[in-house]
């Protein structure tokens, strides 16, 4: 099966027999049908038929290499300029639909497993078979256009105990156990966003490193069914509400974020792409240009959000009628300032776009870095401009089924604004209070400012990507100490 | 009756017929049950159980002049350092109860009727009866223990209309007949915080000029119960929730924000506070001063909320094992700062208080203004500090209710935190998450934000107050044109 | 004569006549021998060897149309990519010479003549002699190399009386008689930076409105050599010092500062750009797209900047030990990101450009404003980390001098770094304390700030720039209300 | 001696045989007329004068314990309120006469040697001879009017030095040799701000450790006039400037900072105040409550400073006719603001001050903490603010002497501000550049933004000050886990 409907994803959610609790309760019956996921994974079935529309079929699939069926762009390991286009603009046209606003777009984790799979070579040394496994899964992933999640982090408490328990007591995610049909796995994962509303999950823990002498049993990658036995997920408080009026944002949007243990789970031997030795963890990210590859999907999604919101600033200063005053074009100004600046990092990144050892295309890295610097520290700063020039109508917002009671007329006099009627207008601000001081936005602001790791963490892989450190204090040095002002006896000085 | 039970202020709530929209719908039945109410009516329940309560007794009231009975001591009129230390004393009761979370906390209201009260004689100039009028009021709600709120502001539309519709046509708040019974008043007004938790409402809003030569019917002020006939109140979504564990906050203090309409209704001609002359409306406000007095209530309100911050963060730092990094010195020992800074700007207010021409002593303006520039922007620095702290831990939480499963033991084995055990740190993130990104908490930071006014008018307030701004250019002529320096030259083209 | 070396740069301006002040005093003898003038002409002379050095000649001139000599290719008004493309390598050889801190390199002004040139059509409607008046002196210049500087902005004084005093007696700038030889202006020019290091001086302000029917006197543009009866310069205090070890930036790159006055000056008719109409300027302004093509010319010189303080920062970090903090890495990592900011923005307006009405290619505008808005606000961001990295090292440094005395040992022995000796850790603070500092990095900071105008004027333009600020209200019309949402009653009332 | 006169103060520093380098050359005759020292030497003579000064005489002296003759306040060891005040006073003339430059105004140091000597008695463990000599030292400074500078830090390459050579090699500071006449000390010390105006320095280094083990070399304090054998001051580059209307500020305050060789010094023993137990280097410093007591003395310094800033704001905004602007009242506000926050954190630190255990009384160390912090944030602040009212104000001044020529008269024309004329509005953008662009200036703000300690610091002496950071926590816990909430299975888990 190719690329798939947004009837054949919900139908395949709707299957899976997932252990999962919400508010302490397992949730039986359809995902589709209950109120924390139906907005979303409604949304999600809209861009799934979005591929399969003959308006779009062409911009978003090309024919798998293996079945000839049309399968997503963003599975397409770019190997020229015009696969980056390519995917560029499919991404759009999903970024666009979302606005910026699903983390886990399909195209997120498509890309990631594309990502590692153009690596796989690097796992032949260590076992050709995980070579083998990597590829397949990805193939599979393409031709039967899996719906993927991920579960990279522990929770601290398995963090610190991978660190100072024996192997033995460790809490940390282990293989505990080795077997002819497969390892079996127990430990904790966290913030597996949207991992219910997938079909399957990508399990790829960093290691702790290991006291014993033989295989690391930290140190593993695999990838599974959802429903696997032993498989338990813990749902956070939803955010999602039913009225698209009253919650514009989280009745559509509302991304679901899931604890995941595994209870002695089974994992079939050929689903699992490495194991035992923790460099390969490292090297799979570093290889596979992971990072990379993921930041330029995530810089249209950026692009997208940033004018959605500079659509709200806009929209907010029209209908309080100070359009022009300063306190409304700095904010707005500084919006388009980083808008141009998102594209032109995106241009610059595939501009600059190279070809790795495998043959891949991969872009530029440096901007796509400074990208994702730039929108963790700006995303706060948009929520603050919205806070600041929606100012107490932040506050004081009503219901759509205010407006409908007899009481409703007295809305419609009082509450209208300056271009548009009170409905209007109150729908503004309530969309305005959803990004600025509702759950689903204070959701995002803690998300967006740790995509990609916390700014320690962005800074270091700034510094660290390919700068050459020395060839910029060498500018200082040339222009402190040319040849003619070096002091005699400072060249005897350094002779000793 | 002098000060009132908690059961006595509950039994009042729930008696008042009062005409509020919850969602669309009327709400029928006691508001002490509503989920949207019960939690903060419960709250303040046991605040005004705490006056009664022998142990504070004597901190929080004093004989009424007039029953002789014990009356709450933010009604008191500072008359000497003495008075004005007790009011302090009762307000920190109070506030630290509430740790700085209830805008509307009883004193506040009480502080405001006390202010308006100690400049009623300006009001015999205009009709002697408002004078008396204001007196007998506020002996009133001292001797009946009246929980007030208030409606200054009105919408946006309103105010515009006001501007420059004739005021046959403005849909601006006014007096729309005068008869025996009393003035008939049509109009909206805004942001009536706690309007449906409180007996009865002060509405004083600022008058538009009036376009015509008799009395201007935009400038009224009055006090009514909150059940007359052509009231209704208007709710936002309710943020509260019943889990104490689950929201912590918002199930004690979420205060709701109402839209007031006013349809015809009649103000009995005695409590109206003045009439027609919106040069009132200004004089009130200043000459008693208003602000000021105000602003020595909140200030003790200010440092109960940041004490519970430092508390917060100092948790959350011994949670995470990171008591003794950099980046949880710095935000804590901000906090620590800006702690004694309020404290500092408390006592310079008290120290520096002085006798107004009414003879009530009036804290110092300039400390108190200070403070709620500071806070305003402190507060949400502090949020900040709040979401940086907790990282992802605002994200992945889980509900009191996922413990008592037979899954709860997972949580007990992978979440449990540094110094406690799981139940805790779940418990101490949920607290974290609804300040910094939960509704209850996005609404505070708007509120505390605005609450003494927008960035530019608390800028405003501040240069308009005492200051002499010619003495300090003063120092700057001496500094660079002491009579020495000056050119001949230059003192001859002065004479021209 | 076609490009000039160095000497004949030298020999130009010492030939000049000008009638400048410093301190009071008129300057006598050459002006490349004045302490004030001698480093920044020296560095001139030598960035002016580099477009006749065999190595650099074909990268940094063309052929010019009239004469087939080389001329300077910053002066090639450009008609298609590769055009570009040239102009950014000539103007990056410069740029890297002079790290970015000359602010009025001849290119800049090279690139004004030529913008304005591009736009000559325009002014055939007023006079056809303006425009062949600007066509013949952009030729002049182009084929003589001649050193420009500029003359825009008049004293606050200047801009008050012209918008309120009759123009008789207003003393903003101002035609005050038209004759046989010329036009006679009167008036004062702020900031002409350079003013005594060029050869000639573009004047062009902003005219005020003209409280007559003729043609408005306050409204003209001309060109002069800086030597004509009449001129008066005045200089600001120079920054400039002698030794390259002790000042290593202001003795090499001190750009004066001059205030201009015009007491009565003959502009040849043959000079006259424009007359009378005060449309004309904002026309010639925008329809040559001025602005745009300055702004390509600046961005690579924040470029050359931008890697200079990497260097430096790298250099403190290095020299202090503390390479592997966090507290270096996150500025040297801000640094990394506005870099590649600022690379991408270049490359997108080149990628964007498109052809004007006239023909000639236009970089996009977007991408340039961004990195005006981003670069005023980042500098001075940069003098701030300058200063955290250097601490106290700022404050106590020594001279090249002292390390020359017998108690130079002392300095040897206690002043080494971590990496290096001595006198060059002294040397990397006293550049360090020049920036961060001292008066020539006080200076750098205001223009910077100011290159491009305030940050409102920056706000303003942004704003005004190609945007569709429709367009982004639209997305959020359709997200919050689709035709599916909207209320009946609403559309009902919409038809009223 | 008591108190002295500007007079013999001059005399006194003119007598020293001192050994200082400025700019390689060893200073020649009276330090008094030497252009780097001059002015600073003339503000400091007038301060001296003050106090002799009749009108001043009672509110700057003291009558000396053991002669009875008047000396300065600033000596005062405070018993009760009234010496605090009265200090403050004193301490207050003398700041508003600097405005708050002088980092080393003599009650600075005056303040420091009076701390230490309220704690003497901890030194009779050690050594009863060292005790007596601090107090001996102390009221020899006292009664002689002493102007002592200090000397605390080494080099870098001295403390690491010190923390990894053997003792034999380190170029650490330390006691090379012992004999009957004093000890022989060798080292570097930097930053003896004022360190050549003064007649003493007080020598008092943070010890390494020792690898020996006897006393250890490293430990030990001192004082001694400047002008021993083996002593060499080296000087920075001056700021200073003759004309008090270029320079209004480096013409008077310029405090040259210096490094101080130490090359075999004999330190007579009687003033030796401790050696051998680097123990005793913090008890002194916190049992004699150093950094608050020298807090309580920096407040007032940074009062007169804000006062100063808000009357150059306020003149610039009246100047350029912006007063009512509101980019114009929010700095304005701004400052007023910390103006508040300063006068009510000294007076908290009064009102809360507390005897320590020798019977003296301690302001508190809270409140003053945080001036520090606030003002080493503000100030850099308060520069950006006189940077942006100041605008390209701040490039093109003029000179005092350019309104002497004859082309004066255009300046009178051109320049004249809105309220005054040319000369003035002038010398107040001078000064406007002094603190914002010159080199005065800028070492200012380095200056005062690690004036106490750098951020992290002062962060870490705010953390540690007197809180009980398990109360703030306790609030939380009470919060979030009363009694009734714990879950029973919870409290079963506590027991295991």
């Amino acid at each position: 099966m190719p690329i798939k409907t947004g009837d054949q994803y919900i139908e395949r959610i709707d299957r899976q027999n997932i252990n999962i609790l919400y508010k302490g309760k397992r949730i039986e019956g359809p995902l589709s049908k209950h109120p924390a996921f139906q907005g979303l994974i409604q949304t999600q079935a809209e861009m799934y038929n979005m591929q399969c529309d003959e308006r779009y079929l062409a911009l978003m699939t090309y024919p798998s290499p293996d079945t000839g069926e049309p399968v997503g762009l963003s599975f397409l390991p770019p190997k020229n300029a015009k696969d980056l286009q390519r995917r560029r603009r499919m991404i759009e046209l999903w970024s666009n639909r979302h606005h910026g606003f699903l983390g886990r777009s399909p195209d997120y984790m498509n890309t990631a497993i594309m990502s590692l799979f153009t690596a796989a070579d690097i796992l032949e040394d260590l076992n050709p078979k995980y070579a083998e496994n990597l590829r397949k899964y990805y193939a599979y992933c393409r031709d039967h256009d899996i719906t993927l999640s991920h579960a990279f982090i522990q929770p601290q408490a398995s963090k610190i105990s991978g660190q100072i328990d024996a192997t033995e007591d460790s809490i940390a995610a282990k293989i505990v156990e080795i077997n002819d049909e497969g390892m079996i796995v127990t430990g904790a994962f966290m913030m597996a966003t949207q991992g219910a509303t997938c079909d399957e999950m990508l399990v790829f823990p960093t290691p702790s490193p290991s006291f014993v002498d033989d295989d690391n049993p930290f140190a593993f990658a695999f990838a599974v069914p959802n429903d696997l036995p032993g498989m338990t997920f813990f749902c956070r408080e939803s955010y999602a509400a039913s009225s698209a009026y009253d919650h514009p944002l989280s009745s559509r949007y509302e991304e679901m974020d899931t604890l995941v243990i595994f209870d002695r789970v089974l994992i079939p031997h050929d689903r699992i792409f490495y194991y035992g030795n923790e460099l390969y963890c490292s090297r799979l990210f570093s290889e596979s240009h992971f990072h990379t590859h993921m930041a330029h999907q995530i810089i249209t999604r950026y692009i997208a959000k940033t004018e959605f919101f500079l659509g709200l600033l806009e929209s907010l200063a029209e209908e309080q009628n100070v359009v022009l005053e300063t306190h409304t074009i700095l904010p707005i100004s500084r919006t388009i300032t980083y808008l141009e600046t998102f594209k032109a990092l995106r241009l610059a990144s595939e501009i600059g776009a190279s070809q790795d050892k495998f043959g891949y295309l991969v872009p530029d890295k440096g901007p796509l870095l400074a990208s994702s610097v730039h929108f963790s520290e700006f995303y706060p700063e948009l929520i603050e401009m919205v806070q600041n020039l929606s100012s107490s109508g932040l506050i004081m917002i009503l219901s759509e089924s205010d407006f409908d009671t007899s009481a409703g007329s007295y809305l419609s006099q009082y509450l209208k604004g300056t271009v548009s009627e009170a409905w209007y207008r109150n729908a503004l601000f309530r969309l305005a209070w959803e990004l600025g001081a509702g759950a689903f936005g204070g959701r995002q602001i803690q998300f967006e400012r740790l995509f990609f790791g916390n700014s320690q963490t962005l800074a270091w892989r700034m510094y660290n990507s390919c700068y050459n450190h020395e060839y910029f204090r060498q500018i200082i040095h040339e222009f402190i100490a040319p040849e003619e002002l070096r002091p005699n006896s400072t060249t005897d000085g350094d002779s000793n």
